[in-house]
């Protein structure tokens, strides 16, 4: 048993889905969230911008004696994962992996449809990763860049004209196409599950990227004898980079159950 | 007759709305840009937050030997102005003064509206200087914190539902209150100068933060002596935090002319 604390980051708050799915599947963890608000968002950067940010968040991570890491942020797993990977000497799991593995179990058509950030899709992370798991698979991306700013100011349900002509601009093309699998490869989609299945229409299985992650993590850590005492409750902490105002009600949007719990203020740019 | 060239910087590239105003008003100036697009939209950000980038963005500037400066973002100016005079020994001029002078010369009804950035009407910057200005006057300020995003995306055409959407729902309150002035404090909006004109109809003014800054600027330089020669043409440099591909094809649509011109790439955190 390893009761250390798993750190898990995001560019924001988007990240707090994965906490959600890690809270369901290993309630008897501690976490460390951090959420990068002062630079979010992540997904029309650059690349080595967005590995510089990455180290500094693992950094700051690292100042907690942790057994492992999740990044629940598909920007930087698309970007970054295995430069962190071989800069650390701990387990880090990332969103992509999981994410296509799990797609390439539910499709059946092989037509395998990925919507995510600028910074991803421009990537190809999502693309390889399936080509290397399925040589046969069709993989047709979309970046849907207005889809995390529109999130973050509460545009995501069911019912809002923006959101709705948004998800019906993004995802059209992708319909057409015909994939009867669609990955949300950023971990702020999950708040638009309804909306997406509007357009999408019943025959197509949308993968969630945080909550697979979160199985994949639960693997590793039994596999390396990490898990935690399984008859406890884990604690969670957050911390953010930019104002903690408003923190315990964004949050409990992306967590879906009352927090009442508040975020402190860490300065990102010292790590 | 002072050759140095001015500085003006902004979160992004919203800010080359200013620049096309200097083009206009005081062609024969040198201009360095800066935009920290690494670091964009400022908008929803803490005031420290702003005030710590603000600091890096005119410490770079400087690293020019400049004659002044124009803060062309709606959002430093409102938070940070004073505190960077204090600190420069060189004029720098903002947005919010120069646009609240000309907003109270054009209203009948001293009923003026503004429209920006959350962080720029949390400040209470424009309304501030509105009342310093004229006592009498009312102001209704209302944050539109997704039009930053939504113009960076191309989404600021008429006939574009999501951005005419958005506007009216922004907007319908301000005209409903009966504003006959309504300040555009971010230097993004002038993009939407159709969209919102369609909204506030044609008996409402609207007042430009770019533009009038230039003014102001042009009047600066003058009563301190520090223009350039009137006979020749100025010459821009652009500069940027992120990543320079598309760098072109976006400057043109702030800059309403072809730009054929790259940014150089610097890293703001040096700074």
């Amino acid at each position: 048993m390893d009761m250390r604390p798993i750190g898990v980051f995001d560019s924001g708050l988007g990240g707090l889905t994965a906490v959600r799915a890690l809270w369901d599947i290993l309630p008897e963890e501690n976490l460390i969230y951090f959420g990068d608000t002062a630079r979010v968002p992540y997904g029309g950067r650059s690349k080595e911008t967005l590995l510089k940010y990455a180290r500094q968040d693992v950094r700051f991570l690292r100042s907690f004696d942790l057994k492992a890491i999740l990044i629940a942020c598909g920007t930087v797993t698309a970007t970054s994962l295995s430069t962190l990977q071989a800069e650390n000497d701990l387990p880090i799991v990332g969103v992509v992996e999981p994410t296509c593995r799990r797609a390439l179990l539910v499709t059946k058509t092989k037509k395998v449809g990925i919507i995510a950030t600028l910074a991803s899709i421009r990537s190809g992370a999502y693309e390889a990763t399936l080509k290397r798991l399925d040589s046969e698979v069709e993989v047709i991306g979309k970046p849907c860049p207005l889809f995390v700013p529109l999130v973050e100011n509460g545009r995501f349900r069911r019912g809002d004209v923006v959101i709705e002509t948004m998800a019906r601009e993004y995802l059209e093309p992708l319909k057409a196409q015909g994939v009867d699998t669609l990955i949300l490869g950023c971990t702020h989609y999950p708040l638009l599950t309804e909306v997406i299945a509007d357009v999408m229409g019943p025959d197509v299985t949308l993968v969630s990227a945080g909550e697979e992650s979160a199985f994949e993590l639960k693997r590793l850590l039994k596999a390396e004898g990490l898990r935690a005492d399984e008859n406890r409750s884990g604690t969670s902490e957050f911390y953010v980079s930019d104002q903690t105002e408003d923190f315990e009600r964004i949050a409990s949007v992306f967590l879906q159950e009352d927090l009442r719990q508040a975020a402190r203020r860490i300065d990102i740019e010292q790590y």
